[in-house]
């Protein structure tokens, strides 16, 4: 880098110096994101995207957001603008202590630590509970978030299946008695990338089985707002307790640009959480904390709630029927109660990765399986989003899904 | 945690369960955080704190703030709370990069990630460099965040003293000849905790001596628009071009609220952190940085910077006759020319620690050198922190610090 209009200094670098070998062994084990390249393409023009997580952005709330910030700008200007607790902002964490009470849930604003998001919970966690060579057991298919974040801290990841009614238990079983576990993680509540939910049946019986083993449980629990039919399980926090560390979100109630949520730990935990927050970021932007504070007190976030879930039905119903019009027979699909993800299971022959592409070519995107499975495996699956959609736009996409799909398949037959 | 309002779950804890046992090495190698103490004590009513490195917050811009968020959510509302990109909003990237060019430096947008604050910079090189064991060549006193940081990835620190005008050079070859190190931290434009600045003749011989050798260096930079006095010295990347990794902050030169940092790395090395980022915490908070971008490129920030500059230029003057009035003859200390942080060097048989407890019933604070030492050792200095004072409370600060250490030095002379 040499430049004309610098005081004509160039810099010394022929010496053996690579970026490359200084690389750590975590670094140098990740190749490039193929997340981030279905990310890029899906957002091309002209394309229908049932790839991304993302909440549906014309329900945001842009005008209430906006008088929060007014207020609390004019309440609290300074104090929002300088550096502020390691924990997070007081209100908001009481705010999320008085939500988990109102469940039955002994969870005070001291088990709260304030996140960037659910993702850094994991992050955090990875900190705090994980050592190379540790064994984490996730989800099969699991959270490719989840997986990414613990994968910095070179655990050996062991997946066990999850099916229609939550975790297969036979299969935790055995490998909770094969192995010592480190740290098992879970998303029990509108499952991504299946939509699944764990029934009150198999939360019990999970349960039983982990209380015979020392290790700790890391739910991830962004999506249990969304149910939008059926009844709620009992919070897994009730059989687990103080085991159980769970990472709540904003993002898919209020917004994720805000960038804020939360995990709640047993306070021994919490101490080694504030301090490995400290180390990583001081705190969360108090700026997007005393913001959303505002919201929260301002305006009634249930309804808001409820409003979302209105729309997530009608998407999720509307997906449902267009699978059923135009997907070949012998594609089986879950049929979420909530949330914002549907998984589908394509003919074995199917090669989700290679389908993408077809896809792509046919202007519609979708996360192919493998992206959600540690051992390489998947291929005949994909995770389907109908949140940020509208009901013209699943019709056509999922019409011309099916015609990707057909043609993969009768090419596989030829 | 047994809750009568709960569905009468009592959750199963007592098989072996034990979270000591199931933390990380690095997480059972951190004890309680002296600095969170002095940060909670600091803040007691009565106290005039010099400990906290805090900007100043009667000068936050907050109505400009305000307007700047007005217009970003109604010209960017949905944008701006949607997940977004992992390397940061473009606008923003690119405000950066124009302002390194201007100082004749090729910094492209494409080599700029958006942080939370440049601690999660330090977070993010950890992650990107570290191995467990790794020398990493820390300044001496150092940044206390950055050993916080690095510490998660388990390297060995290895100290080379920093003095008036820079490193200590015969003290850095020797310790490049002697070890092979991964990585060099540096904060050249003020240090913190010392005040000091690089002068040009110390950071060339300090960039020819790397250059003989494979190492990154990373430039924590959030002081360097805050020098009130002097001449600036060319900026380090026009002596070590891609192998270094510069972490800058609009914590300090605009507020530290928002939470927002940037780094600076050659391509090869962006991809390595574009990844890391996203497995931490996806993106920085989309509305933090749309609101700050409104705010950059609707207000004239170099004015509001020469403003600052002015306050700390006065406090920093205050301090210093302060100091020269009230304080034993034999305490030595640095005069920085920018920045917010003044470093006292104690008499030898002076406790910085102790002298904590004493300063604190006399109502004044500061930060004991011990902090700022990775060997256990440097009881005899302390960082002052003139910044978010006014005259008046450092003319009675310096007067009571003056009191504690007196009563200390004839204590330790009985």
């Amino acid at each position: 880098m040499i430049d004309a209009r610098g005081p004509g200094i160039v810099p010394r670098m022929t010496i053996g110096y690579s970026a490359q070998q200084l690389f750590s062994k975590r670094a140098k084990a990740t190749g490039p994101s193929f997340l981030r390249e279905i990310s890029v393409v899906s957002q091309q023009p002209g394309i229908i995207s049932f790839a991304g997580g993302l909440p549906n952005a014309k329900f945001f709330p842009v005008e209430p957001i906006l008088r929060a910030t007014e207020k609390a700008l004019r309440e609290d200007g300074r104090r929002m603008l300088q550096y502020s607790a390691t924990e997070g902002h007081a209100g908001l964490r009481e705010w999320i202590s008085n939500r988990y009470q109102k469940q039955g849930l002994d969870v005070t604003p001291n088990m709260i630590q304030i996140t960037s998001g659910s993702q850094q919970g994991l992050d955090l966690a990875g900190k705090v509970f994980l050592n190379p060579g540790d064994n984490v057991l996730i989800e099969r298919p699991g959270y490719q978030g989840a997986i990414q974040a613990f994968s910095v801290y070179e655990p050996n990841f062991v997946g066990v299946p999850v099916q229609e009614d939550g975790i297969d238990l036979d299969a935790l079983k055995s490998t909770l008695a094969a192995r010592s576990i480190k740290l098992m993680e879970t998303c029990c509540s509108f499952q991504n990338p299946s939509g699944i939910a764990y029934s009150e049946s198999n939360r019990e019986s999970m349960s039983a089985l982990i209380s015979q083993h020392n290790l700790a449980v890391v739910e991830d629990d962004p999506y249990v707002d969304l149910r939008f039919m059926g009844t709620s399980a009992p919070a897994l926090r009730h059989y687990l307790g103080d085991r159980l560390v769970t990472l709540g979100s904003f993002s898919k109630i209020v917004s994720p640009g805000l960038r804020l949520g939360w995990m709640v730990a047993a306070p021994e935990i919490m101490v080694k959480v504030n301090i490995m927050k400290q180390a990583t970021d001081l705190h969360t932007s108090q700026f997007a904390q005393r913001v959303l504070y505002q919201y929260l007190v301002d305006n009634d976030v249930d309804a808001h709630i409820a409003m979302m879930c209105g729309v997530y039905k009608h998407n999720r119903d509307c997906m449902l029927a267009a699978i059923k019009k135009y997907f070949p027979p012998d594609v089986t699909y879950t049929q979420p109660e909530g949330g914002m993800f549907m998984w589908c299971t394509l003919p074995s022959e199917a090669d989700a990765m290679a389908l993408f592409e077809v896809a792509i070519r046919e202007k519609v995107a979708f996360v192919p399986g493998p992206i959600f499975f540690t051992d390489g495996l998947g291929k005949n699956y994909m995770r389907l989003s109908y949140s940020n959609v509208d009901s013209q736009q699943i019709d056509d996409g999922i019409q011309r899904l099916a015609r990707a799909l057909t043609e993969q398949l009768d090419g596989a037959h030829v």
